[in-house]
């Protein structure tokens, strides 16, 4: 197994391979743009579905203006950001700017959020990606869930295998989407003004009548166009991931981001709005436009339709560099399980990319594939830690005055209340449709990790010296009596070496059998005689043939009868030490119910001795070898 | 989760109440029976099976002549039996009678292709009964997995809740299928012959020209047929199951078992010819005769398809009574893990209860509840273990000598050859059909269990206390140095009590620390002075962040300098004992992998000590009271 680990996963990094294992912006930049240079590939697609059921045609007017906004939405966000940026070049991630400036239930909400957003994105992205995959090939429907999993396992390895390595995996096929949807719009805008090409007319089918253009059909198209800025703080949450300097390379990237979704973004838009292309069934938007400017049934098209196919799945890379990054942080301030902050052998948090892949499985495996249902759910949660980190980054400036503040506090606060409102609006638009599994969720999950604080802090609680506690210590000499309890089932050399070893840690050892009946007791009463050993031995009985209760209460009664405060109960198991995982099978286990349940008690030790067994032939081959040297000696005693 | 196995299985049984928990012949009855009495369900079918696709109408002359042929068959195997029941008044299994007499390979034989046997009983008598279910049904078809499994579990409750219980729970449903097949044969025999009832003729579409009756064609009818016989050995292996006399009570239950099946096994085949029924597609042969005998859509009618259904799942019991029986002897003889051998809560074998449950569930769910193709298989194992177990007891007469082993040799030589050429006719007619699966399952079980048995050898060799090793034993004083080793994360009460217990059983002792980096070192150092302790420090640093193999990396060199032969080292691990199940997943589990690598080192003895946290709750409470006393007492201070 550990070749095959190694294969996959690579050899591990030392601490000071860490500083090449950052991001450089070109690098970086495909890992943290992924998700939201993906919504390309459907944000316009689901502005024109609100859009175009209810006014047909005329959808192509509001659409012009609903990208506007949202481009306008992502300038916004880019400024804020670059000054979060600056602000927090320890990572600026919403829960730190929350925290830091709003308290800690803001952070904790903003973490949330993100958490939960996380997740839905790996899900979703899989799942759109099974989704392309299987439009293309309808066999491999019956599959989905199977592809969804394959693809989830690629994603784990390639994210395991570290930072920079993933960073190239991923990153080709997202600048191939990019160079391929540039080639579209500059070939699409030169076909119809320079070489004449005249789109055909859509054919579209209304429900009913033409509705009017009321304001919150446009807020309803909004709210769905939303989803093409998801990711974007990404960039803010992992600028320690970035090569020094690490303000100017994470500002750089956060721009060209920026700018290449709002190229792509506009491009598409504008294209649809040219050729006239309404959402089909089986046919997105963007695949429609890609046959009308390529062409059908040729090279680039099916390369067109392939890099889709790999950008849409590697949108989940974005949640699988901030999801582990987010935890990592929280962990440290004691919000989660605090394996979460280790690095890995590759340098990467690895248990938060292990959490991160079992809980998306897990979705995709509930919902077969078909999660695409959950992709209106996840605008909420990032619009929510948007909202959160502005405000605090607001509050921050408010509150330092430092030079140039008022400006600053300017753009940080548009950002809070614009982003506010598109919470609302994009949480009250999509309430029935799943925006309330939000409100559901995301409390649940801010429960839990306020509780798991509370534990943390329970705990280091209980395990501080107060320094009159330290003062007083002497730990020069043993200060109380130390009881050694020796369950044996059978005298063997295992029981033998289990006495030898009490004998050698305390004075006060007593041996104890559990006996299904009197014989049984006889019986091995019979054999213990033969050590003559001072030794005292209790037997008990056990009318319902367990062997785990009558230990734990002759312990308990032991406690009442030759215990005093302060002394310590040590009870020795034997564990056989197999050759082969099989062999383990074959032996009895009850030494885990006997820990479990002696790990309740107070001011008890539980030693476990091994014994190494021998591989079986050897044993039996040198068994053999004896018997028969006996056996010669025997023959030959006669005859002398 | 304890009320809910009370209620389910009820309360523990004593050892005293084994007597209790004894079959008499009423209730004993059924449970053995079941699987050869059900089979009546289904084996005049499979005989009409073979032959009516090839010579239509004729089909029901041979019929007559196979159905007398497996009565003889039966009559020779019931005679047999008595005997062996008579010699092995312990139980006189396959395995039993073979390994005593034709030496182990033969027994070893005998248990594998009954073992093997016994759990496709388990799944094809769910599945069946899950068929009867599902075409009264049709809807549930898409949930046939879910119901075999509910169907298994209910048996698995009721074979766990002990003998006498399963007895009756299970054994009204037997009677009732018996009682209605009786009634059914005579109620048509009248109606036939004296109220003048004219069977409708036969459509039969065959799919080319008759063929002539071949003697290939009769074999092949007759091997489907002895399906029929399945379980009746059942009754000899379960003997010390019934209540005093045992041996009377075994062989008058195998007596009316026989009866039973040829009574209604005949009567059956007797109406098929009467009224001519044929297989149909969708309607069962016996299905078809009730619905002659009966009439449709009546309450009696119904009443004796869900009696089929019953007795068709409940078939699955002889293998729950024969299964956990056959364990528990072969590994009381090392054949097979030797958990399989302790008598459960209730008295019986549960874990054999629980293994027999499993692997069938994972069959059933692996042949998506279809593991009607598996019929063929199981004849062939349990006549393997007919023709094993006869001839041992023909070996024994002929060794033995006693009065009237001339008759009794007979008998049971007659059993031998009889059945090993059917053996022969089923393998070789099935071969391709399916039976090459036992030729090759079966040598692997039995690879196994000579495997298991060798371990189990090997492990007593090495446990076993020579007799001058006995002889020189002193166990009055120690004999060699305790080493102790405490690996600390950081300085706190539980590492101080760890040391402290430390210093109890050893005047050797070693704190050992991993640091990842020089920095760490130092702080963890400068708390370490605050101590004063004459015990000495290592500190380790650990390159790729791991914890695990720096200790095991220093036990290593540990041994190598400061450790003479015959010395132990005790390793000190602190645990968390948490107060809720989910708090185990906030503290670091590295102790699993210490403790994993650490059992294959020798000499070493791994000392788990716990730490019961209190409720989180509490400790902040008292926490927070203690910060309010003391900032009162400083706001006082001034005061005065």
């Amino acid at each position: 197994m550990s070749w095959l680990k190694r294969l996959l996963i690579g050899k591990p990094l030392e601490n000071e391979a860490l500083k090449d294992e950052k991001y450089s912006v070109f690098w970086g930049l495909p890992i943290l743009a992924s998700d939201p240079i993906s919504s390309v590939a459907y944000a316009t697609e689901e502005i024109l579905l609100v859009l175009v059921p209810a006014i047909g045609v005329l959808a192509f007017h509001p659409l012009t203006w609903i990208s506007g906004a949202i481009i306008l939405l992502l300038a916004i966000l880019t400024f804020s950001y670059r000054q979060t940026i600056h602000a927090y070049p320890n990572g600026g991630g919403a829960y730190v700017v929350a925290s830091d400036n709003l308290g800690k239930y803001a952070g904790v909400a903003a973490g949330s959020a993100l958490a939960f957003d996380y997740i839905l994105t790996v899900a979703v992205s899989i799942a759109a990606g099974t989704a392309a995959i299987t439009a293309l090939f309808p066999a491999l429907f019956y599959h989905r869930v199977a592809i969804c999993l394959i693809l989830l396992v690629l994603l784990f390895i390639g994210n395991l295998r570290g930072i920079r390595e993933s960073a190239k995996l991923f990153g080709i096929p997202t600048y191939l989407f990019i160079f391929l949807v540039i080639l579209m719009i500059i070939y699409g805008v030169i076909k119809v003004k320079f070489l004449g090409y005249v789109p055909p007319t859509p054919v579209i089918h209304l429900k009913g009548v033409v509705e009017p253009i009321t304001i919150l059909l446009i807020i309803r198209a909004f709210s769905s166009g939303c989803t093409a800025l998801t990711g974007v703080e990404a960039v803010s949450n992992a600028v320690p991931n970035f090569r020094e300097p690490t303000v100017k390379h994470a500002r750089s990237v956060l721009l060209l981001l920026s700018l290449f979704v709002f190229l792509l973004f506009v491009g598409v838009s504008l294209l649809a709005n040219i050729f006239h292309v309404v959402p089909a069934v089986g046919k997105t938007v963007l695949s429609q436009i890609a046959a009308e400017i390529f062409g059908r049934h040729n090279f680039i098209y099916y390369l067109f339709q392939f890099a889709t196919t790999l950008i849409l799945t590697l949108a989940a890379n974005t949640a699988f560099a901030g999801f582990p990054l987010l935890f990592s942080v929280m962990s440290r301030d004691g919000y989660a399980p605090r394996q979460l902050s280790f690095r890995g052998e590759r340098l990467n948090f690895s248990n938060g990319i292990v959490v991160l892949t079992v809980i998306a499985g897990m979705l995709l495996v509930l919902f077969r594939g078909d999660t695409h249902r959950l992709i209106p759910l996840y605008a909420v949660g990032v619009f929510i830690s948007f909202t959160l980190s502005q405000s605090g980054m607001f509050m921050k400036w408010i509150r330092s005055k430092e030079p140039g503040w008022v400006y600053k506090a300017m753009i940080n606060g548009t950002g809070a209340v614009v982003t506010f409102v598109t919470v609302i609006i994009i949480g009250s638009t999509k309430f029935i449709h799943g925006a309330w599994i939000v409100i559901l969720v995301i409390p649940i999950i801010m429960a839990t990790m306020l509780k798991i604080k509370r534990h943390y802090q329970a705990v280091a609680e209980q395990l501080r010296l107060q320094p009159e506690e330290l003062e007083n210590l002497d730990l020069s000499k043993a200060t109380y009596r130390n009881h050694v309890i020796v369950p044996i089932e059978s005298v063997n050399k295992a029981s033998i070496r289990a006495l030898r070893y009490a004998k050698t840690i305390s004075d006060n050892v007593v041996a104890f059998n559990v006996a299904i009946n009197e014989e049984a007791e006889m019986k091995f009463k019979e054999k213990w005689n033969f050590l003559h050993t001072d030794i005292p031995l209790i037997v008990k009985y056990s009318p319902y043939r367990k062997v785990v209760s009558p230990l734990l209460d002759f312990i308990d009664s032991y406690e009442e009868h030759n215990y005093t405060r302060g002394d310590m109960i040590t009870v020795i198991l034997s564990q056989f030490s197999v050759r082969a995982w099989w062999q383990v099978a074959l032996h009895n286990q009850s030494r885990f119910f006997i820990m479990k349940d002696l790990l309740k008690h107070k001011h008890i030790v539980i030693a476990t001795m091994p014994l190494q067994l021998k591989q079986d032939q050897v044993v039996l081959e040198k068994k053999r070898k004896n018997e028969m040297d006996q056996r010669e000696a025997e023959q030959k005693l006669p005859k002398n």
